[in-house]
């Protein structure tokens, strides 16, 4: 990038910077009273309850500049942020964006990470209004709180998980990890050729996967298929850690145990693609691997079948038990893996 | 501190961590349906309109942690997030905290951060609903969002100020940016002793403003205030930029000009005292040092004294002008010194 084209961000005010950048949003709700530009944003309530989530993302760890676009990088938090929502059977809203910004990146680069937020506002239906801009040494934070409703008789929370249910998935598990793999592998390609070039992995083969991991999609389509089929499952959590870690989250709060079969996990080829070349297990891309941003639901079994009859892209995966039996896997080739708390197999 | 008592964040499970964290914060509201725990937070809106407001600090450029006990970083970062709330004349009610921590950090350093956050929730009646807990390399970013309510015929924009209005100020000037000088010359000091101790600066003779910048106080007092005397201001923000940079907020919102008193600005004479230890003007702190989280406020002339009989620690610096006639100061020694857009003096 030549000099020329650097605007850095002391070069602009810092009212006309925020100017620039809330102008990536496009959604503008009715009950935003007041955006960006107050002390404070001001909404009038909708109807029902209210749901507040934030997720915060830190460079170096959760995010890699060298193969993370920076739109994608907005799209993807701001994923992260209604996944929340959408787990809780709610809609999301609005959105707060607080950035920590290092020197290296110039407005035209801040404006593409709200770009990618102004995307996913589109997608997701939320009005950016507002949040905070500060300095940073050298790591780029970025943090969104998410802010949404649901209809009081609506709201679906992890601890409702009833003995017998049905645990089902959206989707399929393993896609984010394996793509991760993927940009891993050619970074280091990429350095061990001295950078001689700039970064341009040929992921052709991989669209899939690396997609999954740069710009997950939250299941905002499950969400209004459940309300359209007056469907409300008894659980629910989206999967941002990993299956067996959510399970856990679940069983815990619901006081229950769990039983699913290794050989029902959904998993896509071009994942086991990967994962056959990576030379690894695939399953561990499912129940470790994390950042899906899938739903996991339980549901009474009888209502499977309604279920499926107007939404097919979910999973059976097993089924709720006793607590005491705890977190319990029928493994492909036979035997059963009990798991502790740390999401290890105990035998 | 010795390695049996430095417990790492990786040596408790991410949930069992957060149970602890949470165990800091002792407000719990009836409106809280569900705070941390699950996907989101659930929340019974309460009358009126909502106000969201946030704030991020970055080690290294927003605090520094040689001189900023955690728990102070906490309730500080806490004010500043409310402060935005007041500023609307609203009523904070509940916050998310998002904490990206680097391996430094011990649980214990953690909850000190948390027990400071709790400490401010207990002085301004807020609940810590949730919020999220990352991993960083080496820097500690903290963000918080906050959220509270306003009814809707006392919302008070930065867009309302009038012409003749009177500027009041709440409280003093400068305090936390003389606080911030006397820390760095201390820290300077220690440096050059080598770091041969621990850093246990000698700060007794400068205690209120090295309060002022560790752990400023939100003006919920004056907003109390306000509605017992039912004024209404007409406009108002927090100053959290530096007194030059707030004006000509309130000046662009409101399509006003401003003309105020150097002799009138409210100057501690503990700040003056560092002023002049620092051989710097004393009227430079109060113009552009920020942090000191006063209320800045307009009011019709005539309501002055109405509040003063209730409320006397604000000040009178000056009037609201035409728009044309700009951001002006009537100097100490004569003269006026007239403000282009980035606060400087344009003769």
């Amino acid at each position: 990038m030549d000099n020329e084209s650097f605007r850095t961000i002391q070069s602009l005010g810092r009212g006309e910077l925020i100017e620039e950048l809330m102008e990536q949003g496009s959604v503008s709700h009715d009950f935003v009273v007041q955006g960006h530009g107050d002390d404070s944003a001001v909404v009038k309530p909708t109807e029902g309850l209210q749901l507040l989530s934030s997720e915060s993302f830190m460079e170096g760890v959760d995010f890699d500049l060298t193969y993370v676009p920076l739109h994608h990088l907005g799209y993807k938090i701001a994923t992260a942020a209604v996944s929340d929502i959408y787990a809780m059977n709610g809609t999301p809203q609005t959105v707060l964006v607080n950035l920590s910004v290092p020197n290296k990146l110039s407005v035209d680069m801040l404006k593409e990470i709200y770009r990618g937020i102004g995307a996913a506002g589109k997608d997701y239906d939320i009005q950016i209004v507002g949040g905070d801009l500060a300095a940073s040494h050298q790591l780029l934070n970025i943090s969104i709180s998410c802010y949404g409703s649901v209809a009081e008789e609506n709201v679906i929370y992890r601890k409702g998980a009833q003995l017998g249910d049905a645990i089902c998935i959206t989707g399929d598990l393993g896609g984010a990890a394996a793509g991760l793999r993927i940009l891993m592998r050619e970074k280091r390609f990429w350095e061990e050729q001295n950078k001689q070039q700039a970064f341009q992995p040929d992921l052709e083969d991989y669209e899939q996967v690396v997609k999954r991991q740069l710009v997950p999609i939250a299941r905002k389509d499950f969400v209004e298929q459940l309300a359209d089929a007056d469907i409300l499952p008894t659980s629910m959590i989206d999967l941002t850690q990993g299956l067996l870690s959510e399970i856990r989250n679940i069983s815990e709060a619901s006081e229950v145990g769990a039983y699913f079969y290794q050989a029902a996990l959904p998993i896509a080829l071009e994942t086991r693609t990967v994962a056959d070349e990576m030379k690894e297990d695939v399953d561990k891309y499912a129940l470790y691997g994390g950042e899906d941003y899938e739903l996991m639901f339980t549901l009474p079994e009888q209502q499977v079948e309604t279920l499926a009859d107007i939404f097919s892209d979910f999973t059976v995966i097993g089924k709720i038990t006793e607590q005491d039996e705890g977190i319990r896997m029928q493994q492909a080739e036979g035997g059963v893996a009990v798991f502790d708390e740390r999401g290890n197999t105990k035998d």
